[in-house]
């Protein structure tokens, strides 16, 4: 079925009823869906997933004691909200960039000539909605926007898939563990990742069974080798797969779709939960100018081929508006929706309403739709540029016969692996010798460190990111084309090149 | 030793050194308490009472390793935070209230004349620093705020007090639990409490032990004879106390000052952690206008009496700024916060950074300590005024023989038993009868709620807030006037005292 369109969300909206303007209503995907959506079958039941204490738990009983429906006037003697006359606050007003459309990367945007205003009692969402309790699955003004979207980047191949906002996908993912795992479970991941997941994991006493990575992302073969081969003396079988699937933190790669059908196809088979954390998703610096409004050069994600709804989605606004707004989303079916939106009622309740304004106030309010998807590309243009200066001056600088690398496609890394091998410590060795050890490693590996900071630069140690840290064999550091001015992109690499060499007794 | 005044802060202020203007930071109360905290003795060791999972849990190691120190500039090409060029705002503004120093409630504060701004690279704390990644201890702008006001208001009595920022205290209480408590554990607190405590608990599989409540708040005598008779066949000894001192949600009850001491004592010798969860402290209604920067009048809070560092405050924005911040603090011993910030390192991470700008640019620049005070007191003469409106409303509408109080001094919450046994279910039963069940109770509850809600009228059923919901026997309303208008409360009681009529069939 062909997703929507712009168009077609513009005729959605007129044809719906207008969004409940009560404090904190409870509202999901379904009330801004296309017909499209209901066509479609359901998903599968995914209860048998659910942790021990996730089966029993269906959230705060009060916020759900808050949620009145009634056309008439209610006077509420029943939450404690404080009334918006005493906020202290009368009015936010932002001043935003506009998205242009172009061909290069010269600019991001251009400036915006006006001040979006918001009052305490604006004829929408407004302070008054904005500063006071809000529902856990995110105000109804921009649930719909990234309904919408989701509708028209992803359009999820079966009828109940729902969406709630998270305070971002670090957050999401430490409610996803308690969601699907008991203490003590195994899970899959890519054996290098994303360090809050693997502390995540930890903490609640998860054992991460790690997933190899090749240029082609997450290896299917490991995936259903391990997966085939299971046995009981390592405890319960794993049921969930969390993999970054573009622009993968550390390493760069981004799955071939081929990959991506397969690990799906394994998921089906043994029945695995696949969370596809994808915060790099619209930075996509492809060969070819990618336009992520259109159907045809867009790349499926697993949500977009997930027939049977086993896929919880991780999206994000920290790496294409801005980190600290701490707010993102999460698609999946509803019934681990309504799991989500549970735990958020007792830990982090709604995400900040400052943020959630400022999010629908850019937007829905000033850029629509088609602005976030011009923006969306150029974004993807600007970290091209910023790829190009960061590989090129790697060419320049690395010394090649220590360092290898693959140019990334997605996302904002560059993962460098170091031939230790070369290293003075080793390469007078036996050929015979021993594999160097993990301790050896992160040895040579904080040298290069502390000799690049003592440079002026900062890089980051590959080790963090490996899951088990006693398995460590090789040597890498991940640098980001992403934090640095454009101009100390290529000096940074220069003095990382440096410390590099001096670590390596190379002449500088 | 005596509080600091605000020209003691103005003072200290003065002679430090200036905030840092990196990313996200670390940095703790030390860095902004006087010399005289300095002076006070150190925390006892409480490491004994954090869960297993805490005491090898030391949070992110990447947001460690982000963290560098360099008076030198230093190239990051380390953390994927993206630059602040491509975040697209550029400008916020906010046009708040300023409290004015009155006698009465005629309003809650003036008109501010001017907007306050923030750029992406103001001088100090902007845009370019708040929408970035920030440390999840808080900014240190705010922290610093929030740590003078905590030394002028609660001064603890030992050296090593800390303070972070949390995404509110459910979110607060939410983490405490996972740092004091195993699984199936035993927690000790008021036997009604705020139904998100009790929620969180029972999704870590805790079991609540209530305290029942006097006039005078939680029992001391139970609270003593529960531990000193404590037996292990009910498990583990409770090693938390959770309480609302003020104002406590649901009942209205603010503890003694002899109460609070006596409960510390308690504590002092079984050595339990007291959380104090205190949204309602700065809600003071009490009879003579209390002014809570003045040392004569203020009441003392845990933290002010805690000489061991065994009490974990839970302050709020919710209830005295706006809900929607979702922002709070905690202030305990160095050794427990820093295990607040380990736990939100890999879950929320950092406060939405537009909280924090508006906090900071309200708390810190506009207002001050001083504007922050008069707020507070303003805001409990509004409360008392919105009190006495409903207590009035309550004399005049309710039926004495079946509805009886307590008039709340703190916080926002009516707390209204009735008298069940008047009920025509069972008024002419044998006086021998069985006590009505807990199935009876809600059923009569839930009558009461509807008929309220035909009315026109939400309030609260008092079951909601009940620990153990098979140990109910009696029937309570839980009414607030922090919600409506005030020109409703009167006709919103009188609603809620007709459905209570009808329901007990008394004539209208």
């Amino acid at each position: 079925m062909a997703s929507l369109t712009v168009t077609d969300i513009r005729r959605l909206r007129l044809d719906s009823t207008p969004i409940s303007k009560t404090v904190a209503p409870s509202v999901s995907a379904d009330d801004f869906k296309s017909i499209n959506s209901r066509r479609k079958p359901r998903s599968k039941k995914f209860d048998h997933h659910f942790s021990f204490e996730c089966r029993a738990f269906n959230g705060s009983a009060l916020k759900k004691s808050a949620s009145v429906a009634s056309s008439k006037k209610i006077i509420s003697l029943g939450t404690g909200r404080p009334t918006a006359d005493y906020y202290p606050w009368k009015m936010l007003a932002f001043e935003s960039l506009t998205p242009a459309l172009k061909e290069s990367a010269d600019q991001v945007s251009t400036d915006s000539p006006e001040l979006q205003t918001v009052t305490k009692q604006d004829c929408d969402y407004n302070l008054a909605l904005a500063l006071n309790y809000g529902g856990a699955m995110g105000s109804p003004h921009l649930l719909r926007f990234f309904s919408e979207h989701t509708e028209m980047v992803h359009n999820p191949p079966y009828q109940d898939w729902d969406i709630c906002l998270t305070a971002g996908a670090t957050s999401a993912m430490e409610i996803a563990y308690r969601i699907f795992c008991n203490r003590g479970d195994n899970i899959l991941m890519e054996d290098y990742t994303y360090p809050g997941t693997i502390e995540g994991a930890s903490q609640l006493d998860l054992h991460i069974c790690g997933v190899p990575i090749d240029a082609e992302g997450a290896s299917a073969d490991f995936l259903r080798k391990v997966l085939e081969t299971w046995h009981l003396s390592r405890g319960a079988k794993p049921t969930i797969f969390y993999t970054i699937p573009y622009g993968h933190n550390p390493t760069g790669v981004t799955q071939s779709v081929t990959r991506r059908r397969e690990i799906y196809q394994i998921a089906e088979e043994h029945d695995l939960i696949i969370i596809e954390d994808d915060p790099y998703y619209f930075l996509n610096m492809g060969s070819r100018a990618a336009d992520i409004s259109s159907n045809d050069t867009r790349i499926p994600t697993y949500l977009s081929i997930d027939t049977s709804g086993r896929v919880v989605r991780l999206d994000s606004t920290s790496k294409i508006l801005a980190p600290g707004l701490r707010a993102g989303w999460v698609t999946a079916s509803a019934q681990v929706i309504q799991k989500f939106i549970a735990y958020q009622e007792v830990s982090t309740v709604a995400v900040s309403g400052p943020s959630q304004l400022m999010l629908w106030k850019l937007l829905d309010e000033t850029w629509g739709h088609e602005g976030f998807f011009t923006w969306l590309n150029n974004l993807s243009l600007e970290y091209r540029v910023r790829r190009d200066i960061m590989v090129g001056a790697c060419e320049l600088y690395l010394p090649k016969d220590i360092c290898s690398w693959v140019d990334p496609v997605c996302g904002m890394f560059l993962w460098i692996e170091l031939d230790w091998e070369k290293h003075p410590r080793f390469k007078h060795k036996d050929q015979l010798a021993q594999r160097a050890s993990p301790a050896e490693l992160v040895d040579i590996e904080q040298n290069i460190l502390s000799a690049s900071l003592a440079n002026g630069v900062q890089v980051t140690k590959g080790s963090l990111f490996k899951c088990d840290k006693n398995a460590l064999s090789k040597m890498h550091f991940r640098m980001t084309f992403a934090a640095a001015a454009k101009g100390d992109l290529e000096e940074g690499v220069k003095l990382f090149a440096d410390a590099v060499k001096k670590e390596f007794a190379l002449n500088l």
